[in-house]
């Protein structure tokens, strides 16, 4: 069976989990309340990659009541928002939930969110769907970390 | 195999269905980009309730440099504005995600969302975990709608 | 007297009543504070049909330091936040100001606040003053039950 | 007919005069669209002087899930929002709203603004409703000022 | 020694004061926690001009992956954000930090907010670096007669 | 000279540079403006250590109208609040402002972020001024790297 494959198994094995067993809670405020999920930061990414989608059909996208500038100027500014709500999303999962025992079994925990992030800016300046699936595979890849630390 | 069961075989059949197929993206914000997902609503609940735990063994949940009448006081500002939050996903599923074909198949629709946001604005009062439990439940009922309406 | 001047003459003495009598407080936050009132959502309603307005006149409506794509594009993004605001308002009211024995009383509630808040985001799409009219004749609607279950 | 009488007259009259005729849209952005009201500010307020009469009375006024101190500091935390509300709606309208010919009319329109937006201040530390009508009160003397404007 | 070069030695002294004595905490908060500083303000116009320069040079400051028409619409919107905070900071500085004995000895300092936050409002308007130096200039003559308060 | 009279006669020496030349305008925001400046982190920072300072002397500090209890909580909720603006301004620092070349040449980069921003996360938790200092020395070590790429 190859990565991929696995890297599936692996994904649908965790989705059996979560469903099966109710979700023990873990955090994202600094009470701490202990509830983190990568999935927020991931919704808004999928935000910002079907918007840039729409701005490339804007034509066939746009509703009647607007023109094709007026809809990629609404393109633009929405999708700044939600770049920066990746942003934001990444960022309190980087410095809350990760700890120094995490960062020694992946090492390379920073450079990932460091680049995460920097994509996440590059998206409000693309208007390239290919640009925003970047965002979504790096967003993914810390995935895959938090869960496997969800595992240990 | 009684209600729950099939409950659980549902929700990891749907599970399955999403790791396998990439998802596809649906919206929101009022571009719209078509994205939504009511576990943006299940988190910030998620996060209620962990807080309302908290709150009840807060002597041993605090820091060494606070006192306990700290730790509380900060528990309930920070869970108002999880519950805030719950509003706001859910507010914006409702009125953005949901087209009148949908309130016809689902009647309960409207009663649910009222009730859902209800919860939430009681959570705010409550330091009982079967509180925020109940704000769960209504928020799956909602998610269990959602998925429906995907599959159609 | 026709319908239109039986509904000038409430408000006119709904009008009074609030000016001679000091207003008694209601509610607007979860505290709950008790102090509501629709105007919020007005005030925001009226900013999005008077941007409308500018747009369709920008050439007239605009700065001498700014060319009209740019106080266009200015319209549009001022008025997206104006309208968030607008839904907004309406949520907290639909929640946490109207209680089932109102929803009894006016079965058309959850309808009334679901198409005002749809509204709201279609004058996101629309430069066109009729929408925001349309969209401030939802609101008076609202408010007009709203204040008939303050007299009770 | 003593002062209070003819400001009730005056303010009677204008309601009146906003009843029959439609409200022309003024401005609350700095597109600027044009929509001013005085309102806003004043509802925040509203909200102000209440949670102070709501902290007086916590124990009859709290809900059964929530402890008197629970409640106090839900109403403190919420209180230091709305005064903020009402700093920012007095704020705008005074660097947005007035121009200088109505400095020149009333040149004490500078320290009335300088005062009502301390007194917001203020009542983040007052639990007093006295001192939240003392906020009220100036901002209906900015009002009152507002709406002479709009006559002239 | 003209009175330029006296403020340059002014500051340059009072650089000194800055970098020798650890800076003791002042106010920006209506605890208050007594830390103010003009230079918030300042960093924000700062960007606000620099995103005019940049507009006026879309074509060399633009990323490849974005039009000129983007770039400018993005200029725009970020402008209006920074405008905002550079009229929030003054806003606070104005009511929160400065006291009558200050205005007494300083009577032009309501005029001074007053116009650095109108002309902050019309940095929305113009993509004219020159208006964004006008801006500064606004705030530096704040920033003196907040730091000679400091010296008292 | 020692360690520490050599950063201070460099601070000294960067201070006059700052004060004699105009300053370069850098970036903040992802446009990108340019404009970037430790000292946004640093205020709040120092906001957050004079709470904790006011939180140990509420008996002095409170106003006449509010309780040691009712101050030291609006203490509480007012410094989760500023904690959050120190991460927020060395999120958008670290992400932002520094390159792979900083990266190469200050291989501690990481990590002072991550530690400085945690530093943060605990000066809610803490009412101790000595934390707050420690998180102001996290950040002097940032600027001080900031100041340095600066000159290059």
């Amino acid at each position: 069976m190859n990565i991929l494959h696995t890297s599936i198994v692996d994904r649908l094995l965790r989705a059996v989990d979560r469903v099966v067993a109710p979700p023990t809670a873990f955090a994202h405020c600094d009470l701490p309340c202990g509830v983190y999920d990568p999935s927020q930061a991931r919704v808004e990414a999928q935000s910002v990659k079907a918007i840039q989608e729409r701005y490339q059909g804007a034509d066939k996208m746009k509703s009647a009541t607007e023109t094709v500038d007026d809809y990629r100027a609404r393109c633009l500014s929405i999708k700044e928002e939600r770049a920066n709500l990746v942003k934001e999303h990444l960022w309190v999962l980087w410095t809350d939930y990760f700890k120094p025992e995490h960062k020694e079994k992946y090492p390379q925990l920073h450079d990932l969110f460091w680049s995460a992030t920097k994509e996440a800016g590059l998206a409000k300046k693309s208007q390239d769907p290919a640009q925003g699936q970047k965002l979504l595979d790096s967003i993914d890849e810390i995935a895959n970390i938090f869960w496997e630390t969800k595992k240990g």
